[in-house]
């Protein structure tokens, strides 16, 4: 292969042959029935032992009250206990009054609040959403697929804006919302976003609390769910976007979400939303119909676990300490295997629970169908753009939570020789 | 009072001397400073304390997988796991296929499957309801307030059947269903209605399965929230609605519910919804956009509790053994204050949480406005039909399960003198 590694320097000799030793490679892979999932941004069994001691926290020999004194076993308290209030309103940087507390899943909260706006409409919405002919939403990506998947349901449009190295693409964001008042909504995942692991800069922040919007019941989507899931010691800050919509005189701009899915248990978390008191007392007022109150026990068995920032931090940073030498193996084997092939990017995420990996134009879905063949499993191609599709066929999502080191070190080889071996077909067929 | 009690043939000097005397009870009564609480059906401390061994049977220690060999602590199993399905299969008469579980609260199970319907419609629609110039559901009354709040939230315009002894007015919903399309659902409480405290017959169960229903996507709203609920050895039988709804030819007409708000914990309990496996596969579908999933360690939890039905059974006999007591004290104040005057009536339920009172006709509201003033809170008049207007203004709900029997003793005895005061007023102002 001459002195170079990069395949767009290589003549069709060199690629020819570099081909050649690759599928011999991926056929040993294949012989191997390995089975390695990469596919979804899913805790390991280690870090849900993290959590364990919480089942112990709430025992019938415990005190079962809630800070105001109602007993948590029985009925009342449609919005979580106050206790529980008061942690999530330090984890959004808000508020107590302007948190309320949901069950499980903070996707339940996003989709309930989605599905209440298109029946009622939003504080302040002249009408319900689903009366219009047409709701759009601004759909940075790459970005999350269930996002996608509840705009999908409700027949909402989503427009495609690029991700920047800060966030959301904001000119496009800016003149889009200012000019079309369909544009309802613009998900975001602001910290450590999935799948890219980019943190929105205060100058994002700003401009999407200060720009105009032509629809006055705008709202943004503020899915912070890796917001205290650092890899490092040094995380990335991310400015309030509560405080931000205040000051630019849109208070009622943003829901903000979170949940414990990925702090304790994905099976049996909490969640939480926070908005400005008006956005909380509307929701609450519908929620009260919905529901006869989230599960305040285990609220309680999280509050004894979690207890406060500090405790949080610390638990967090035990959970770094096991995804840390996941994700450094990722990056190291994508360096040692592509570092100097000219066909692939990725970043480097300070948190969260990514790697986004962009190959040349065309070539992810042949890579991942590629890789699923020899037994290793990674999130559909496409997955990370609206209706599950990728303009450039190029972006692939890897998540390194799940699997053990040994198993990512193999699954990041195989995935190198698929993106290889279809980068090569691409470039030959462009010869 | 010469030798009669009964307030209807007593002359207006007997009256007056009768409503002197009330008025002298009702005073001292009101300077006592009472505060007693019969408006909602919440379990009382001595119920919630048998179940509180359930908390500890979910230990760090203990296996956390499921039937399946699922880890109930990370991701996945959107709609329960495999044995908290078979029980709640057992419990609601179905087949495990047939059921879904929910969070803690069936009332969002009922209130989800009713927005979904508005904005996707139900499996069978021709299109969703929300597009429909007006959707109408039968309330049948005397009802369940939360059950008429969940349509008023989604303007379903409610229509009122009687109830009779053995369930709705059959006659009037057969006639009303087969003639007008825009009536898209019944709710129904089968078993120990609240607040009647009636079972469906036999024959209703099958009429309402057989009834010809001129809207092709109606569906029945099967509320079982009090189906294990007895308070004797020998409980009301309900037919299957869902064996029934098959036979029929109709076997995707109805949707069942129930939780274990009132076997376990409502703070802290499990909701499961069920229907033919038809419905069960579309309403999953949604479900799988709106959430990752319920809460599977509660699941659990409750699965190590309840075991199987006879355990179950056991269980339910140690709620009958707190509340029966109760009831049985309400009636017999009930009796001894009110069973000769001729101004009320009231049934003497087999199960569920509620007594039903009916005074004269245009009492109830004056006569629970005077309990109010004298420290006993009830549910509010109206409160059990549709829009809160009570078109007799004579029905009371009375929920004797949290007071002590103390406490009904005296909550029964000043709600009897109000009865009694509102009824001579209302008398006297005849004459």
């Amino acid at each position: 292969m001459g002195n170079t590694t990069d395949l767009l320097n290589m003549n069709t000799e060199q690629l020819n042959e570099l081909y050649a030793s690759l599928k011999e490679r991926y056929a040993e892979f294949q012989n191997q029935n390995m089975k390695l999932d990469m596919s979804r941004g899913k805790p390991c069994p280690e870090q849900l032992e993290l959590s364990k001691a919480m089942l112990d926290l709430v025992a019938s020999s415990d005190s079962l009250r809630a800070l105001d004194g109602s007993d948590c076993l029985n009925y009342g308290g449609v919005d979580g206990i106050p206790e529980a209030k008061d942690l999530f309103a330090q984890i959004l940087g808000v508020s107590s009054s302007e948190v309320m507390i949901g069950g499980s899943s903070s996707l339940t909260m996003m989709h309930d609040t989605i599905s209440r706006a298109m029946l009622h409409g939003v504080y302040g919405s002249q009408q319900p959403w689903g009366k219009l002919p047409t709701v759009k939403f601004i759909c940075p990506s790459p970005g999350y697929d269930r996002h996608f998947a509840i705009c999908e349901l409700f027949n909402i449009e989503m427009i495609v804006v690029d991700m920047l190295h800060d966030g959301p693409d904001m000119d496009a964001v800016e003149a889009l919302v200012s000019e079309d008042d369909s544009i309802k909504g613009i998900w975001c995942v602001p910290k450590y976003s999935n799948p890219d692991g980019i943190t929105y800069s205060d100058q994002v922040v700003e401009r999407l609390a200060e720009m105009t919007a032509k629809a006055n019941d705008f709202r943004i989507f503020w899915d912070d769910a890796y917001t205290v899931h650092h890899l490092t010691d040094e995380p990335d800050h991310l400015s309030n976007i509560l405080s931000a919509c205040k000051e630019a005189g849109n208070p009622d701009r943003v829901f903000m979400f979170c949940s414990t899915s990925k702090i304790t248990f994905p099976g049996a978390g909490v969640a939480a939303m926070a908005g400005s008191v008006a956005n909380i007392n509307y929701t609450r007022k519908q929620i009260a119909v919905q529901t006869i109150g989230p599960d305040k026990i285990n609220q309680l068995r999280h509050i004894r676990f979690l207890k406060d920032l500090d405790h949080l931090s610390d638990h967090m940073a035990q959970h770094a300490a096991i995804l840390k030498p996941k994700f450094d193996r990722v990056l190291s084997k994508l360096e040692s295997e592509l570092g100097e092939r000219g066909i692939a990017s990725w970043n480097k995420p300070n948190g969260g629970y990514f790697v986004s990996l962009n190959t040349l134009d065309g070539c992810a879905t042949i890579a991942v169908k590629l890789a699923a063949d020899a037994g290793v499993t990674l999130t559909a191609a496409g997955a990370t753009f609206p209706y599950g599709r990728d303009p450039r066929d190029r972006n692939i999502r890897i998540a390194p939570s799940f699997p053990s080191v040994e198993e990512l070190e193999k699954s990041i080889e195989v995935l190198s020789i698929c993106i290889q071996l279809a980068s090569i077909e691409k470039l030959l067929a462009e010869r």
